[in-house]
């Protein structure tokens, strides 16, 4: 493929055999393994595209979905099309912490707290946090971040009394380790993960900044502290384009 | 909801709110996850259900695909709609041997060949394999069953010429464990596992008895012997619908 003045592709083989849109597809995913797209970078938009490569816009958004299939662009509602940033490897283990694996990826992590409610714990829970069915829980939903782009979106449950007030440290620290610190936490471990996959919802997708029917890897945890009582119950959604969980044998 | 003759679910609350489609998706997955329609029972036909519920086929279909959005049915092609079996859980540690999982749930375990060549490994195999790039490996391409349904599809990659003729030890024996132990190694086990999740392609779907597009979990994984050298990578794509991983802290 030839490049153009800005080191990407421009230019199409015409009748060779390959789809056009198939073309442009390749020329911009070697651009982005050649790193000539960097990670978060805004494609041109469809019209532009189409201009540059002398093809229709239906053709470059049949490649533009082509690349996004690929997991290799994302589509946001009405700000464009980026660059994904390479998957994360995310060790799920014994010491799984989100804000130490991305700031050892050299990313900065940080989780935004969006919602909070303290509801009575559904038997599932209950028997995760080992207490009563019906006893009070307080709910975090919470956006996690590396370097601004979101991998996980979750829903963490928290037994009260203990952790009465969890949300408001969590706010302002924006990690659940250092959270937990603030309660006298000092080490706590992972007592097991399940792990499941299935398409993002709309509403999943928007908190993900996914365009919908993505894929989202479902982990389901449970975290104990030293003396081994579970102090949290946790769904997280992982953007699967962004992430890939490791387990050490 | 009403009942049938059969027990399962036959009048529709007309005028109500709730769509025809959506009324008659609840009351299968109520009759589901009930145990009337049990794992692996063939639903009737879109015509017979649209004459039980005097509806026409075009509800009948979108319930049906409601249902296999949540992964209760599969729709297989020309051979019909089959309620789906409960996800296996799947545990993912240093002992991970599939034919041991599916016998410990009760469901006959059984693996097998649909193709064999010997290649040059690829740099990312050689490496797993801790072999020269370019050295010669045996991969296997096989479907791994639980009672007959596929929870999966994997190409295993072992190096030659230790492994010389594990194909047709595989193919007669109908699992990784019991093929190795021909080979004199009692024992082995998991160094890593990596896990992502995308959707099917066609051929993949064909292969598992999925409906195109549904979500696939695809493990990373290499399995040493007891001396630490490794014998096997492979990589394994699983029905996101029939399994759950699961990882103990």
């Amino acid at each position: 493929m030839d490049a153009g003045g800005d080191g990407t592709v421009t230019v199409l083989a015409r009748g060779e055999g390959l789809a056009a849109w198939r073309q442009i597809a390749d020329g911009v995913a070697a651009d982005i393994e050649a790193g000539r797209l960097g990670a978060g970078a805004q494609l041109p938009t469809e019209a532009a595209l189409a201009a540059r490569f002398g093809v229709n816009r239906h053709t470059v958004r049949r490649a533009l979905a082509a690349l996004a299939e690929r997991g290799l662009v994302r589509a946001t509602q009405g700000r464009g099309t980026f660059v994904e940033t390479p998957r994360l490897a995310y060790p799920i283990g014994r010491r799984t912490r989100f804000s130490e694996i991305v700031s050892k990826a050299g990313r900065e992590a940080w989780g935004d707290l969006i919602g909070t409610e303290t509801v009575q714990a559904d038997p599932a829970t209950a028997e995760a946090l080992e207490i009563a069915p019906g006893a009070s829980i307080l709910a975090l939903q919470t956006v996690h971040r590396a370097d601004g782009t979101p991998l996980s979106t979750a829903r963490t449950c928290l037994p009260l009394p203990r952790f009465a007030g969890f949300d408001r440290a969590y706010a302002t620290l924006g990690s659940l380790t250092r959270a937990f610190a603030e309660y006298g936490i000092a080490d706590y471990t992972r007592r097991s993960t399940r792990i499941h996959a299935r398409p993002a919802a709309a509403d999943e997708a928007a908190r993900l900044d996914l365009a919908p029917g993505r894929v989202l890897i479902v982990l389901t945890s449970v975290n104990v502290d030293a003396a081994g009582v579970p102090i949290q119950a946790t769904r997280s959604l992982f953007a699967a384009d962004r992430v890939e969980l490791v387990v050490e044998g």
